[in-house]
């Protein structure tokens, strides 16, 4: 998948933003840091202030800083002047930089004189297939948004409906935002943030996107979605549920059954060598097989709308793609299958977890229960 | 400050993680979006998924899905065709851009026959000056900051010393990470999350960006460093206090004084029209006045090795500088005033306040106690 990369890889920008750095380097600073990798070395130029830091901590990398470099006055202050002072420090004239690389930076060093080529697919494709320490923290985000995801469904469960048919509990309502903060404060237990975390209750739900505010209602579906990261290493979780309070209407009851059918045929289909695409195909026929339509309808994107499920890493969304890409499974892989459906009439409806990509199949990487009438 | 910027202004990314795009757009979504500015006139190109929400929210905006773009059909996944397909439905042919937009699209741009300008300075420059909403929202995180500082302060002044100067309490130790998690659960309750929150005892000080691990000990300086941003709008603010168990050995006590003065010094001089250098150098000043030496001893950077201060919003770190940089300050600024000391021999102190920059001075956004011996 890309082209294929040869010679220097070249990336710049603060580790806890750049996840291709955070993952050669090895820890995060605020500040940014020029990263080059030759074959297997690695090098590495950061200011003074976190030069103690990076040797303690990337003990494979070998680091400088711009005083240590020879860069001429007025660019010591500029990460492109860093960037030339190591190129020339190591007699690098080409390298390959990703495709979010600054374009203030590219275009100081092509003036410069040196080549530089852009990715098309992700710099370091290595950083998809995970080690075990790397299934480990996934799966350590994964098992605190499962115990989230209880406290949330507990709490709707536990509500009482009012004559306005809006959830209640202690005589307060109980809105998406206080179902978010109860999960917040779970999450944050596991050392882990939240921020994003969806509780879209009736036509809210019908946009994926939208993170839900107000109160919460029965006979409507309420989609959880909640996708922690973690605060000190940097791996994501990513898991969704959806819920009734009280007897669902017949329509959104079909909608359930199909997302949740066209979840187990995805996951019963992973396994290292299948195509991702093949594995979106497979829960798009589910769906469209039990008469769901996808695509415009009344001028808005309504059915299924996305894509079967993402890798999930240091990114929340990374490689591979299940969805209409190119590109196989392979075993390390991680990604979230999570088919759903949307309709502005009936709300949204999605099911998701997280999986390890194995030879012979998949495995969720936490439980979590899948209930739907609470 | 920065190239005089005309014509179009063009951000492309994810609101949630472009801060640009997230101030004018005024929402945030997880996916890329187009944003471009002409004059007083707004267009974003967001995904089919997402427009039902960004037309909701977003009502001074003209918003676009791509199918509703001439966009030849190769191109129509890729952010680079949504451009293409908006800039030639208004008819520009020049745009300007961050110095941190993506050398891919760039590229691709530019081989259209499109003229791209790069800011060398802000694309958005307005941003620095904050309104009185935005002040608010600064406030609340510092406020939520300085109740979590409290909080930290009041576990390591009740912790009780062991024989090896370690800090415990009820039987276990008192470790950075503790003190680190208290913090996180105080901020969580004003809705805020604090990564990279900093609790740096010792020698871990002496370095400005460790954020600090294992047992806090007496008499060493604990540098404690609160950064929260809000999990909804996406402000943050910023707090350092330095303490230390116990009595403090002299030379500690001697930096603490000093970089006190310093900061109160560089508070006094700050006020709308003066240069964030002058302020820098005064700051500089009182430690140096009083014996501190800063730059390169032993081989590593010690002494006062940051700058005074920057400006906070939706990022962190943004301008204005109180540093070597040119540029003056204006009624409406937000900064940090922050200096400090470090020396690998006897450890870290910083002072950090969060001001309003006002017509005739500055307002703390946020009061918190200044203690140093606990």
């Amino acid at each position: 998948m890309g082209k294929q990369l040869t010679g220097a890889i070249l990336a710049v920008g603060s580790p806890r933003e750049k996840p291709d750095i955070r993952y050669c380097a090895g820890f995060t600073v605020p500040d940014p840091v020029v990263y080059v990798q030759q074959a297997a070395k690695k090098y590495l130029v950061v200011s003074l202030l976190d030069r103690e830091l990076a040797c303690r901590v990337a003990s494979d990398i070998q680091v400088y800083s711009p005083d240590a470099l020879r860069i001429p006055r007025a660019l010591r202050g500029k990460l492109s002047g860093w960037i030339m002072g190591l190129l020339r420090e190591l007699g690098i004239r080409a390298v390959t930089v990703a495709a979010d690389f600054p374009v203030s930076t590219a275009d100081r060093l092509r003036r410069a004189g040196l080549r530089l080529a852009v990715a098309d697919g992700p710099l370091i494709p290595e950083r998809a297939v995970k080690t075990r320490a790397e299934v480990e923290r996934i799966a350590a985000c994964q098992r605190a948004a499962a115990q989230a995801m209880r406290e949330a469904i507990r709490l709707i469960a536990r509500a009482r409906v009012d004559k306005k048919n809006r959830l209640r509990m202690r005589g307060r309502l109980l809105t998406a935002e206080r179902v978010r903060h109860a999960i917040y404060r779970v999450l944050m237990d596991h050392n882990c943030t939240g921020e994003g975390t969806i509780v879209a209750c009736g036509e809210q739900a019908a946009t994926p996107h939208g993170i839900g505010q107000g109160p919460l209602r029965a006979h409507q579906s309420i989609v959880i979605d909640i996708f922690p990261r973690h605060l000190e290493h940097g791996y994501w979780g990513d898991l969704t549920r959806t819920v009734v309070k009280g007897a669902p209407p017949p329509a959104l009851k079909k909608m359930y059954s199909a997302v949740k059918a066209a979840q187990a045929a995805a996951l019963a289909e992973i396994c290292a060598g299948v195509s991702g695409r093949r594995i979106h195909r497979t829960a798009s026929a589910v769906l469209a097989g039990r008469g769901f339509k996808t695509g415009l309808l009344d001028g808005q994107a309504q059915g299924f709308i996305h894509s079967t499920g993402h890798g999930i890493g240091l990114e929340v969304h990374e490689a591979p793609s299940l969805g209409p890409r190119p590109g196989r499974l392979r075993a390390g892989h991680v990604v979230t299958v999570e088919p759903g459906l949307y309709y502005f009439q009936h709300g949204g409806v999605r099911i998701e977890d997280t999986v390890l990509v194995t030879r012979h199949g998949c495995r969720k990487l936490a439980v979590c229960e899948d209930v739907f009438q609470v």
